[in-house]
């Protein structure tokens, strides 16, 4: 393959990003989706699917600490964790930082993006080796309707983007079957969207959780391979979480329990947005 | 024009950022540079200087009220101001929402932006024409070499990044000329560049100030038109500005009291980028 070769994603009909890709790692049409990861100079190993950029290794240490951190240390025993979405890894990776975790249960679609993750991407997804982890391969929709038995303590939303099949999961009745199988004080967070160009979308999360929970609290980080470079995530919760941060595992690449208080700081249109 | 007309813009020879175009406004090569005005559907207006994006409607507002704010909030009578480039006017519009404000002197070295902003950006040049703004046509190192008279209270350095004509703006002779027209408790605020893709020039510039300054602090924000979508600025100063803010403007759309404190506090891989 030569060297020029492009990717571009558009994160609207009228603008997105590009990068060089140096070479074609993996590609598989999986029965639900496109899986590629590529290597580019930037971005280094970049998973995509169907056509958007999931994970890479510029900028996935943010996602998946900022995904992660802030319900784990917050949260006083966070022992039993579901991570619906999460194919990759990264997310598992992080939350067995915390040696209270007892298990990690994954509800992951596509059982293509593990096992491309854990040939290609060891480095995100060397943790679904670990026997906390337990791997299901279901729609995370019906696997929350179903669940009956369990309960959880932390609740990851670590999905694909509210459009296409992930739609659903942002959806009133998945919000309630969560809201079910949490435990009291439990928190759920779901990674949501710019709030540049589509804080619309999650205005619309945000008060779908609000109608379910007393406590969502929204913040935010930097994501450079992500549709305008800045991501939210909600926090949903029975309990009021203020601070200290408890916890914290050492030897993070972004999260410390100030950027945890400096991240729900929300710039003025933002604020206005989502509450006004 | 066609609706097919698009820009790109390499924010390294890798990758970059793609948006559409709905019309030209405005073209000239000036003296100095290439300017181009363009409306998109994405960013609305965007002043392109040398093709590389200067101010986009979607985020000048983050850009500008970042730049100045956090220094004219925490300096104490902020009446005596320079801004060394600034030809679009953003910098100069949050400037005059002081009111203790008495002189605002633009070093901009190309007339020709000023008046291509005049004309075609409103909504960033309207402030050019209060008489507390003094207009001065000259390059910025060569202005603050000669000028002995006057001494500033607080210095934007509201230039193109630290590549091609505006390097010397990130120069030790520069940084020397600053600091000697500055007033005692002066501060200066340079725009610096993405912490993704670029930390060891905002590192060179970081270190180069802590050899003039005392204190020099970093801070971040979100800009979707820049690369990476993050931008940092360092804040320079003889005295530790510490909160609170003081008189800040009312409707700003970015910045407020809660969010200067947030914007300085840096993820862990930044910290010790910097620090290290």
């Amino acid at each position: 393959m030569s060297k020029e070769f492009w990717f571009k994603e558009y994160h609207s009909p009228d603008h997105g990003l590009f990068f060089r890709i140096d070479r074609v790692i993996f590609q598989k049409r999986s029965e639900f989706q496109q899986i590629d990861i590529v290597e580019s100079p930037t971005f280094g190993k970049v998973l995509i699917l169907d056509g958007l950029v999931m994970t890479t290794d510029l900028d996935e240490f943010v996602y998946h600490e900022m995904l992660v951190h802030p319900a784990m240390t917050h949260h006083p025993d966070p022992s039993e964790i579901l991570v619906i979405g999460g194919g990759d890894g990264g997310t598992v990776r992080e939350i067995l930082k915390y040696p209270v975790v007892k298990e990690i249960v994954v509800c992951e679609i596509d059982r293509a993006v593990v096992e491309a993750s854990s040939e290609f991407l060891p480095h995100l997804s060397k943790g679904f080796n670990d026997q906390k982890v337990k791997l299901i391969f279901e729609d995370g929709v019906k696997f929350v309707q179903r669940e009956t038995a369990k309960r959880y303590d932390v609740i990851f939303v670590d999905s694909s983007d509210p459009v296409g099949p992930a739609a659903v999961l942002y959806g009133t009745d998945f919000i309630e079957n969560l809201k079910r199988i949490l435990k009291d004080g439990g928190i759920v967070v779901f990674q949501s969207e710019s709030p540049f160009t589509r804080l619309h979308i999650i205005k619309d999360l945000f008060n779908k959780l609000r109608g379910n929970f007393p406590y969502v609290s929204p913040y935010l980080a930097p994501m450079p391979g992500y549709p305008d470079g800045t991501w939210s995530f909600l926090m949903a919760s029975h309990e009021r979480y203020e601070d200290p941060v408890r916890n914290c595992p050492g030897n993070l690449k972004y999260y410390n329990s100030e950027i945890d208080r400096a991240s729900r700081v929300l710039p003025n249109f933002i604020r206005s947005g989502l509450y006004g």
